[in-house]
C-alpha cells in the first residue's frame, strides 16, 4: 500500500516555513509483531512540532531529514498485532503524517479517560496539551486557592486549559492574548479575571494594570520579553513554570534569541523557575485525565480540512492566527 | 557615648565605589528594653552588602541615606538588657559598622552551635555564609552522591563551603575562579575533582572539558555569562541554585545587566532554578549548623585590619582580588 506522507526536507532554521515538508508518495509497510495499522482522523498542530523540526540534537533524536513527519494524533485501528488493541479501536499516539501508518502499539493509548467525550477532546483535553497543562498548573506550578496566576498563550491550545485549571483550583486568573476576540474569549467564554492584549498594551503596563500585588504563579507558554517583563512583576517566592516558549521557535533566520535583563529578580524575589515536557511525567498520566475530567474544561478547536493543510497550518502558530486547538482533519470516523 | 560609625553617604549605583560610605562620629544610645550593648570583633564583608549600598526598593527597607551601615558581625554583649544574654556572651548579628553598637537581643544569636570552635568561624561556617552553602547546595540544589556539581565563585566565602559540602555528600566537584592561586587552592586545599580559571579559559570550553557529561547541579554566585554559558552544558533534569550574582552588582554607571540568551534551554533540558536567601530558612538554622559541623568544613579567612578598612574593603569583592572570607577585625577578644 502506497499513501501521500509530509516528508521533512531540510531541518527547519529561524522562523518556520512550510517548505521544510512535502507531500511524496511513500510505502505504508505491513505491520509487524507488536505494531497497528491505524487509520488517521486527525493530526495535532503543536508548537513542539516547530522544535522537531529544527532537528536539534538531543531532542526527538529518530526525526531526520527524509523521514515521515509524525506527531500527536487520533485514529482507528485498522490491523492489531498488539494484544492490547483490535480493529476499530480509537488511539492517541505519534502517528505518521499521511492517512494510514503503522505504530509501535506501545506508543499509542486509548481513549478509556473519557469515552463518551467527543473525539477532538482526546487531542485538547485528555492529551499532551490538557496534560501539559495540568503538569504545568498543580505539578510544577503548585497553584492553590487565591494564587494570582497569570497565562501567557492564554487563548491557545495548553494556555486556555492550564488558565481554566487554575480558575478550577480557586485561583485569581489573568490572561495574555493578542487581540481583542481572543481576549473577549478569555473573558467571556473561560470567565478569567482579567486579560491583557499584548497587541494593545505594553506588557509592563498591562502585568501592573492586572496584577498590581504582584505574580504568584506565571505560566509560561512563550518566552522572550513576555517572561523577561514577567520577571518584573512576581511576587517574592513567586513561581514559574517554563511550558513553552514560542517566541524563541519562531525568529527569522536572521535573529538572535532574545536575551532576558532581568534574571537578578530569581534571586531578589527568591523564584522558583522550572521547564517541563510532558512524557517526562507518563506515568501520571491516568490521575491528570480524571482532574481534567471533573474540572469542566472547555477546549476550542480550530480545524483544518485535508491532510494537505497540515504544512501551511503549522504557520498559524507561528503568526499567532490559530483560534483555538489547531487539528488537521482527515475523516470524520 | 559616642563612637565612630560608617555612614551610608548616597545610594550605591552601578559599580560599587567606597565613596558610598563615610565614618562619621555618631552618638551611641542606651540599650533600651530588649536590647543589647555590643563590642563587634569582626564585622563580615560580603556580596550582600552591596545590594543592600543600593538601597533598592524590596530588599533591607530598613537601609537609607544617612543611616549608619550595618551587616553580619560577632561581638561581645557589654551590656544586656534582653533575658537571653549576658555580659561576655559572644554574639552574631547584624550589628552596625562601628566598634560599640546597640542591637535588639532578637536579633543576634549565640555561637552554641560549635562553642569550642574558633570565633571566625561563626562568620564563615556557622553563620550565613555557611547556612547559604548548605541552603543552596543541600536544600534547594538536592546535591546527591554521584553528581557532577559546578560551583562558581568556589574560592569565595560560601562557594567554598558549597564546594565542601557537595564533596562531603560524595559528589564530583568542579571549581570556576579567577586565578591560578585560587585554582591551586581548590584543587589541593579543598580536594575538587577539577577546577575552571575563568582568567585563563574561555567558560564553554572550560565546562565541556571538566563537565563532559554535563551538570546535574549548578550552584551559582556569579550570575551573568557564566550562568548563561551553564545553561548549555547543563544534563537534563539538572538544577541550579541561585545564591548570588555578584557580576550583575558590580557593573559600572553605563552597562546594562548581562542578558542571558541560552534560556531555551531551561524547556529543552527541563531545568529547575531557584534563586533563595538565608533568612526564609532561619527556623533551620540548628539542623545546618549541625551538617556543618559533621562536615568538617575549612575556613579560609581573607583578614583585614581596622575598621577604617571596611569600606575600601568591600570593593575587593567587586575585583575578585579577596582570597577567602573577608572579615574586618576590630579587636581580638
Amino acid at each position: 500500500m502506497q499513501n501521500q506522507a509530509w516528508v521533512i526536507q531540510k531541518p527547519s532554521v529561524g522562523r518556520y516555513r512550510p517548505d521544510v515538508l512535502r507531500l511524496e508518495q511513500r510505502q505504508v509497510p505491513a505491520p509487524a509483531e507488536g505494531e497497528l495499522l491505524v487509520r488517521t482522523l486527525y493530526i495535532s498542530l503543536d508548537p513542539s512540532n516547530l522544535v522537531w523540526l529544527k532537528l536539534l540534537p538531543g531532542w526527538m533524536e529518530d526525526v531526520k531529514v527524509g523521514d515521515i513527519m509524525k506527531g500527536p494524533s487520533l485514529g482507528v485501528v485498522e490491523i492489531s498485532r498488539h494484544p492490547a488493541y483490535a480493529p476499530g479501536d480509537i488511539v492517541t499516539g505519534p502517528l505518521q503524517w499521511r492517512p494510514r501508518s503503522v505504530v509501535q502499539g506501545a506508543l499509542v493509548r486509548g481513549i478509556a479517560a473519557a469515552p463518551n467525550a467527543p473525539l477532538a477532546d482526546h487531542l485538547t483535553i485528555y492529551s499532551h496539551v490538557g496534560r501539559a497543562a495540568y503538569i504545568g498548573m498543580m505539578i510544577v506550578g503548585r497553584v492553590r486557592p487565591g494564587d494570582t496566576v497569570l497565562v501567557s498563550g492564554a487563548a491557545g491550545a495548553t494556555g486556555s486549559v492550564a488558565a481554566q485549571l487554575a480558575k478550577h483550583v480557586g485561583a485569581r486568573v489573568v490572561g495574555i492574548a493578542g487581540g481583542a476576540e481572543k481576549c473577549a474569549f478569555l473573558a467571556e467564554t473561560l470567565g478569567l479575571d482579567a486579560t491583557v492584549d499584548y497587541r494593545n498594551e505594553e506588557l509592563a503596563a498591562g502585568f501592573a494594570r492586572t496584577c498590581p500585588n504582584g505574580i504568584d504563579m506565571y505560566f509560561d507558554n512563550v518566552g522572550g520579553e513576555t517572561l523577561d517583563t514577567a520577571l518584573l512583576h512576581m511576587k517574592v517566592h513567586g513561581r514559574i513554570s517554563i511550558c513553552g516558549t514560542i517566541s524563541q521557535y519562531s525568529g527569522n533566520e536572521y535573529s538572535q534569541p532574545y536575551r532576558l535583563g532581568n534574571m537578578f529578580y530569581m534571586l531578589m524575589k527568591r523564584i522558583r523557575m522550572e521547564g517541563f515536557v510532558t512524557p517526562d511525567f507518563s506515568d501520571r498520566y491516568d490521575e491528570m485525565d480524571h482532574a481534567l475530567a471533573k474540572a469542566a474544561i472547555k477546549a476550542r478547536v480550530h480545524w483544518l480540512d485535508g491532510l494537505d493543510k497540515a504544512a501551511d497550518g503549522l504557520e498559524l502558530l507561528v503568526t499567532g492566527g490559530n483560534h483555538g486547538k489547531l487539528l488537521v482533519k482527515l475523516a470524520d470516523s
